[in-house]
C-alpha cells in the first residue's frame, strides 16, 4: 500500500526547520546552517555516488525510491508572498530540478503549471492536506507521495495523521527562532515507533515508523 | 567508476560468517544462526517493503543498488565437492534467484552454465581473484560488482586489495567455530575508513570505505 513520506528534513536542537522569512538570497529564511551541516546527501540513491557511503548518504538515499509525487508548500517554491505575479520564476532549482516526479505546490493563489524535461512539474492547488493528498496519490500512480516541507507542511500533515513514515536528521546546533517544526504539538510521537541513530557527524537521524492505522481523514 | 562491494555479511562477534560444513540440510554450515537474527532484509530497495523501515531495512536495502555481476564461492551455490555431478542441482534458490544478474561462482571444476528466467545465470569460473573479478566486471556493464561470500572468498579479494565498499552486520553471538571471515588476516582495516553503528536490533552495522587507491593487483 502506497505511503505517504517525509525524508531528510533537517531540524535544530531546539526545533526549528527553517528561518522565518524566505528571500531570494536566504531560501531556507537565515537557517541555512541547518544544510551546510551536512552536504554528502545522495537523494537520488547512493549507487551514482563516488563519495564513500557513509550512514548519512545511506539514509539520505531513501528520498527519491519509490516516490511518485511530492508536496510541499508554497515557501518552500519560492518566496512570494499574496497574488502570483508573472515575474518568470520557475523555483529555486535551475533547470533541472532534483524531483522528477510531479509535484503539488499548496497556495491559495492560482498559478500556472511550471514544467520541466526531467520529468518535474509543479502544479499549484488549494485545498485541505486530505484533498492534495489525494491529488498527488492519483498522480504518483501506485508509487509513494512525499511530503517535501517546510516544517509548517509537514506538521500540517502530521496532524491530520497522514504521515506514514519520517525521516528526521537532528543537527546539533541551535538557531533560537524560526519555524518550529513541533510548534503547538503534543504527543506528535505517540502513533510512531521512533528509532534514534547517532551518525558520526554528528548528525542525529530518527526513523518515525507509523504503528497505529491511519485516522479516517487519512484513509484511502 | 564501478566499484566491488560486500554487503550484508553477518558475522558472529567471534568473527565467524559460516560454519564449517555445508550440507543440502545446513546451507551456513550450522552457523543459521547468523541469519536467524534479523529477518527484516531488504535486498532490492526498501520501496516495495511494507514492514517499518528500520535502520536495517535502510542499510540492507543497498544490496541490489547499481550492481550488475555477483562473484561467489563454490559453497555458497551447493554443498557439493570435488568433481560437479550431473544431479539437477541450481543454487538453493528455487525458481527466483535474488540476484537478477550474472554470477560467477568460482570452482576448480568445470560446470555448464545455469540460466533463470528472472535475469540470474551462474557461471563456473576458475581462476585467480583479480581474473574472476575482471570478468564479472565485464559482465557488469559498467555497474557494480558484489562479492557474495562465503567468508573465505570475501578474504581472497579482501587481502587481494579489490575489495572498495563493505557493509558488515555483527551479530551478537557467539559461535565458537566455523569459518573466520578474518583469519590470518592483519591490518584488515587499515585500507579503510570503518564507521560503526548500532541498531535497535542489537545489530552493530559496519561501513568500509577503502580510502587507500588500489593496489597495482586491483587497477583496472
Amino acid at each position: 500500500m502506497p505511503r505517504t513520506r517525509v525524508h531528510n528534513l533537517n531540524i535544530s536542537l531546539d526545533g526549528y526547520a527553517a528561518g522565518e522569512h524566505v528571500t531570494f538570497e536566504e531560501p531556507i529564511g537565515g537557517a541555512e546552517r541547518l544544510f551546510e551541516w551536512f552536504d554528502g546527501r545522495a537523494i537520488h540513491g547512493v549507487d551514482g555516488v563516488d563519495d564513500p557511503w557513509t550512514l548519512d548518504r545511506a539514509l539520505t538515499s531513501l528520498w527519491g525510491q519509490g516516490v511518485g509525487a511530492e508536496i510541499m508548500g508554497r515557501g518552500k517554491f519560492g518566496p512570494q508572498v499574496g497574488e502570483w505575479t508573472d515575474d518568470g520564476w520557475r523555483g529555486w532549482w535551475g533547470d533541472e530540478p532534483p524531483f522528477r516526479t510531479p509535484v503539488f505546490v499548496m497556495s491559495h493563489f492560482p498559478h500556472p503549471t511550471v514544467e520541466f524535461g526531467n520529468g518535474t512539474s509543479f502544479h499549484f492547488v488549494d485545498g485541505a492536506p486530505e484533498d492534495v493528498l489525494q491529488r498527488a496519490q492519483e498522480a504518483a500512480g501506485g508509487l509513494d507521495v512525499r511530503i517535501g516541507g517546510g516544517p509548517s507542511t509537514v506538521r500540517q500533515f502530521l496532524e491530520a495523521g497522514l504521515v506514514d513514515f519520517m525521516h528526521l536528521m537532528i543537527v546539533p546546533i541551535t538557531l533560537g527562532r524560526g519555524v518550529s517544526l513541533w510548534e503547538g504539538t503534543d504527543g506528535a510521537e505517540a502513533a510512531f515507533a521512533v528509532e534514534s541513530i547517532g551518525s558520526r557527524s554528528g548528525l542525529t537521524h530518527q526513523l518515525w515508523n507509523r504503528i497505529e492505522p491511519r485516522s479516517p481523514s487519512g484513509q484511502r
